[in-house]
Order: structure tokens, then sequence, then C-alpha cells
């Protein structure tokens, strides 16, 4: 087999650890010489591979390429947009193929979530047809741990104990000062569409009388006054009441309680905030002094709290990725598999592209307790091994290295493209 | 010196480190059985003094009483009850001593912001006029860093901390997807009245084009122009802006932005949340698409990112504070004197309360840049050290091992006695 290329791609909102896996890509090319060329990295996803912008990791140095390890963000630059069917984007397809064969890439390594594993199949597919065949394989990278097969994906591990440890310190904050001050803590997390990263905040506790003592997750409907009385409830029982809860938490109508019409000074309608929505609710109908945080970005980009497990996974997976390429596979996606519960234990596979494309792996209803509000012992049994462990960045002067590229572009070789 | 307890109690807002003064009051104590019997800890704070809520520290285990060091939040318990002069609030005073008289209390250990200081000197003042003088000993403690004589007050520099490395964290997030996604993100931070949080955002950055591009202070007032001109200019040259911004930034007239009339579904005024302000601004006078964060109590309380030297420096002071009490030193607040800058040096000083009673100490004009939107090279000086080291918390099953405390109280000795 010749040696060719890899082209390495950020797809869709980058993670904790993305980068991990990124390191993985470029160091394990080092010990494939005889297949593996050059790894280039396209400059902010796949926009830049359709505009021919090709960043060269064989100019950056091996310790700023080790640092990506500790590095959040999106090293290279990541986007949203969605190939769409080969009938509607044949020009882009066309294009990436063209752009393939002017580098001379033989494997497409692209890491992205759902979106990203079907554009990697179609690649795949399209190329073969166009007479230029491509190693394609996707890597899966998602907080939102939707993705089917993988028994997780690399970057939620990380975002969910963030979660989990920040709720568990702010509730002792709140808990100090209850008898006096704040009676309700609200934290917004991610999870527009499931309730993965709510359900992390559960492992903050274990007893009934733990915070959180309210979850509040997309997959069960909004009901005010049931939600009052257990807010009261906790309030009563404890002093206080800390509640989780999702951005993607909706009404019984199915409308997002985030878009629920707050309008600003301006007039204007204030989306997001699920946090501030209930705030209000509870100031309003129970009187309770209140405090809330939304985290937003901060949550997946926290790699000072980046769990070990999911550094560990989002390495593998990168490095499996080009094992498998170079092994001539094709269409499949590297995933992670659970081998035992206790002690945790987990290996490295692949499953075909086309079982995993277009297909989104939702929170058991079995991981939810019976009264919606919080998690089941097995949900327990699936989340904690993956926020165990640390991984500390290296720091300096109070504050973490992170990774400084060059990001040279290789020279171009084809016409500009209007991506 | 006959044998006497001591009282210690926590005050006002709780941190990330009070816990470790805490510790070190208790630990201390164990060098002096000549002089200190027990350690009595407020339930929180004054009010459980008041109401001879007394917590048995004797009854607690050394490895809970170590494990204070790494919990954050004020495992007593906290409260906000400011105690007026001696003519309005007469009656809480002299509660007090006879508090103090019957538990043979001998020692009052204050830990708190400048409030407390008040407090404490005016129990001092007190005691001494009641014929049962007690060693009155402030020892300090704000995130705000307002406390005068002191170089800095610990709780302070794990907060810097945090804002500093989850700054640079997000705005890694936000860099990587610019080009098609979120241009600008607000980070709102604590300090309704003066800027020392927000300051040390900057130390995300380091040169003009490094996040964040635009520090918002209480101290500068907003201008919407100015301010609006400066973040397209940012995303003009850089392809995105990170703001961080204070809850207390105000405009020209002195009204907070956060009370801008933001209304809820419900008509409410909307209270909090200078980051939604500013970026329903910003998309409906720039159209950039934004993300914000509003981090709330998850900054003080993030204790498994806390400053060493913050750390240090709160164990330090509540050690001094007993040697400084059984030496027979009286109303007098202990200090963090800075010896050098580079390298940074410290020591443990003490001042007198008349001196820092009722006296806040602002962000000097000079720690601000000329444009208002960063800080200077001596806001850099100033603020670096206090960040430094990392002091993590011992971990299990991926969460912080956090003290566990039995919190006996004493028997009562008095009538009960309305707060």
């Amino acid at each position: 087999m010749a040696r060719q290329n890899i082209l390495y791609a950020q797809s869709g909102g980058v993670t904790a650890v993305i980068n991990a896996t990124a390191c993985a890509v470029i160091e394990t090319t080092r010990d494939h010489r005889r297949q593996v060329g050059k790894v280039f990295a396209a400059r902010n996803g796949i926009i830049g591979a359709l505009q021919e912008e090709l960043y060269d990791t064989s100019r950056e140095t091996k310790s700023s390429i080790a640092a990506l390890r500790q590095t959040p963000g999106g090293a290279f630059g990541s986007c949203r947009y969605k190939l769409k069917s080969l009938e509607e984007s044949r020009a882009q397809y066309e294009r990436l193929i063209e752009v393939f064969r002017a580098h001379d890439i033989g494997y497409f390594l692209y890491n992205g979530g759902g979106d990203s594993a079907d554009t990697c199949l179609k690649v795949s597919q399209l190329s073969e047809k166009m007479g230029y065949p491509i190693h394609a394989i996707h890597v899966p990278k998602t907080v939102d741990n939707d993705l089917p097969v993988t028994d997780c994906c690399p970057g939620f591990g990380s975002v969910a104990k963030y979660v989990a440890v920040s709720t568990q310190e702010a509730a002792l904050d709140v808990a100090s000062m209850c008898s006096t001050s704040t009676k309700v803590f609200i934290l917004e997390v991610m999870g527009r569409h499931a309730g993965w990263i709510a359900a992390a905040g559960g492992l903050a506790g274990e007893r009934p009388e733990d915070p959180p003592h309210v979850i509040l997750f997309p997959e069960v409907a909004f009901d005010r006054k049931v939600f009052l009385r257990r807010v009261r409830q906790a309030v009563t029982d404890y002093g206080y009441c800390v509640v989780v809860a999702s951005e993607g938490t909706r009404d019984g109508r199915g409308r997002f309680l985030a878009d629920a019409g707050t309008r600003d000074a301006f007039g204007h309608v204030q989306l997001g905030g699920v946090a501030p929505y209930l705030a209000n609710l509870v100031k309003g109908e129970l009187g309770y002094k209140y405090h809330w945080a939304l985290v937003d970005y901060l949550q997946r980009s926290a790699r000072h709290i980046a769990s070990k497990t999911d550094a560990q996974q989002a390495y593998a997976v990168g490095r499996a990725a080009v094992q498998l390429a170079v092994k001539g596979r094709n269409a499949v996606m590297v995933t992670v598999e659970r081998t035992s519960d206790q002690p945790y234990r987990w290996k490295v596979g692949e499953t075909p592209l086309s079982r995993v494309a277009n297909r989104e792996k939702m929170l058991p209803r079995k991981f939810i307790s019976r009264d919606g509000f919080g998690i089941t012992p097995s949900a327990r049994r699936y989340l904690s091994p993956l926020i165990r462990g640390e991984d500390y960045p290296t720091y300096r002067n109070g504050l973490p290295r992170h990774a400084k590229l060059k990001l040279k572009l290789a020279p171009r070789k084809l016409e500009p493209f209007e991506a």
C-alpha cells in the first residue's frame, strides 16, 4: 500500500478533551510511517476541508502536540455545518474528494457527533463511486452522549464530572447560609434533547437529603404544581433546595421553558434561561430567596476538572482511529465498549457507520426515578465510572498551560470553492 | 491565666477556603492546651452565638477536622446578620457577653468581612465595660477582597483563579467555533461594589488579542456606544469577543445594568443578569450570535480549583488568630502582609480593628487601563501571585471528599433568646 496522508477534522460543539483525540491521531501516526505521511487538520472543520484550508501538523513541535492533550476547545477550529444528502450537497461531496485527491489523502478521520457520522459514511460511499476510495473513520465526540452503539462518548464524562462537582460545591455554600439567606439554588446545564448531563448532577448526592433535591430532565414534562410542591418539601425538610435543570426542560405541550416569553428591556423575546424562569416561579409562588447559575460553555471547556476516564477514552479513540485506518478499515466508528461495571473496565471497539448515522441514544427511562426528579441506581452504575479519576493539566503562574500551535496551512493546489 | 474556651464564628458569604481557617483554629488550639480548653463553633454564625447554639468541635474526629481544609462552604453555617450600634443593638451585645460567660469563653474569633470586623470591635469594647473582658480577634475572609490594611483577603485568590481559568477555557471554546457560530461570549462575575473579581478575569490574557477583550468594572460607568464599538472591533480583529462583566456594572447615572427593567413571562421585574442584558444589546445592535454564563455561587465555592496561595493564607490567618489570642491580643484583625512581589513573599501580621471597621478597599484606578476595559501591569503584579499554585482536594469515585461533621451542640445553660 502506498503511503498516503490523513485528513483529520473536528465537527460540531467542542469539548474539554477533543484535542486529546487530535493529539492521539498525530502521535499514533508516528508509529505508522510506512503507511501514513502527514496528518493534515482541516481549519474550522469540514468548511476548511471544502475550502482547502489544511493545517500541516508536521510543522508543529512535539511538545505543542503533546500539550493538546490538556487543552480544551478545538485547536484547529470546528463548525456546525451539515452536509445534506448526496443529491442536495453533491457539489460539496465532490469537492471533498477533489481535495483528498489533490493532497494525497487516503484516510479521513472525522471527529464529531451524529451529524458527522452521517457525513463520514457518505464520504466513504461517494469516494468509492468516484474512483478515489478512501478510508473514512468516524471518531466519536459529543458532550451530549447521544451516539448509539458506543457505551459513552468522549467529552461527556468531563462535563458530567464538572456538573457533579459543581453541584456538590455550590450546595455546600447554599446549605451554609440557608437559615437566613438563599433557600433555592438552580443550576442550569446543557442537554437540549436528552438529560444525560442533568442526570450527572445526580451523582453529587446519594441519600434523599443530599442535594440535588430536584433534577429536571427534557424527558419528563414539567409540571409547575408538582415541581413547586417538591421544592417546598425540600425546603421544609432540609432547609434548602438545590435544583439541576436541563436547558431542554419542556412543559406538557413540548414547549421549552427557556422560550417562555421572557422579554428584555427592549421588548425582545429573551431566549435561554430555564434557571431564571424557574427562579422567578419559585419566588413568585413560594416567596423563597433564590440564586441561579447558568454555566454554558464553561461546562464543556472545563479541562481543569476533566475526568481521567474521559481523557483516556478521548485519547484511545484517536489512537484506535489511526490503527483501524492503516489496517484498511472503512466506514466505521470507533466505540468505547464497557466490559465490566465494577470494577469498571472498558476497551475500544468499532461499529459500521450504517449502524450509527441518524440514530440518537436517549437517556433510558429506567435511569430516571419514578417521581421524575432523580436518578436510579442503574443510572449511577452507568454514570459513576465515567467521572472517575482526575487528569490535571500542568500549570504556570496559576494558569493551565494550553497548547500554542503555529497553525501553518499547506499550500493550495486547487481553485477556490465557495462552501 | 486560667484556661478558657474559644468561640469561633463564620460571618457573611462563605468561600472556597473559609473552612481551612476553621480547621487551622481547631488544629492550632491543640498546641495551646494550657490556655485554651474547647473550640466552640457558633451555628449559622452570630445568630447561633446569640441563641446559644454552639457546636462542640471536640466531638469531631481529627480526620474530619483535617478534611475541613478541603471543604468549601461554611461547615458550621454562616449568616448575614449585622449587629448595629451599641445603642441600637444593646440587647444583642449583652446577650453575647452572657453566652460567653456561661460557656467560659475567653476568646472570640470572628471570621468574616467588613461588617464582622465592626461587630468584633464592639464586642471587645462592651465586654470590657461589662466586666467580662474577652480577647476578640477578627479573622479576615471575603471574596470581595475589600478589607483595608491586609494586602488581600482569604477567599479572594480562589475566586480569582476560578474566574481566570474559566475565562481562558471558555475563550478557547468560543475561538474554535467563531467562524460559523458564537461571536460574543459574556461571563458575569461577582463584585457588586468593587471590580476585584472582574479584574482577575484579566489574568486570562496578556496580549491585546488574548481574551478577555473587554472587562466591565463597577468603577467605570457603562457607555453603550463605546462598549458596542469595542465589541465590534474585537470581532473584526480577532473573529470573536470575550467579555468579563461584573454584576455591579452601572450606567452613567449609577443604575445597575442588571436592574435595567428586564421582565419575565409574568411581567415581574427580573433582577440579576448583566450578562443576558449585554447579550441582548449585542444581538440587537450588532446582530452577533452570543452566549453567556452567570456562575454565581459556583465561583466562590469552587474548592476544586482553589489557589494554593489562598488556601495557605486562609489556614495561616486561622492559626495566627489563635496564637494572637493566647498571647492576649484584643481588638485586632489578622492581616496578610506582602513583603515582595517577585518572588512573591508574604507573612501574617495584625492591625487594630479600629483601623479596619467601616472602611472598604476599592480597586485602585491605577489597576484599570486608561480605556476602562482592561487591567494594567500593576494590577497583574498584584493579582498574579494570589492565584498561584494548585491545592487539590482528595477524591473518591470522581468526587472531592468533603468533611462530614457530627455537629453536636453543647448543652444549653441559658434561657432562649430571640435574635
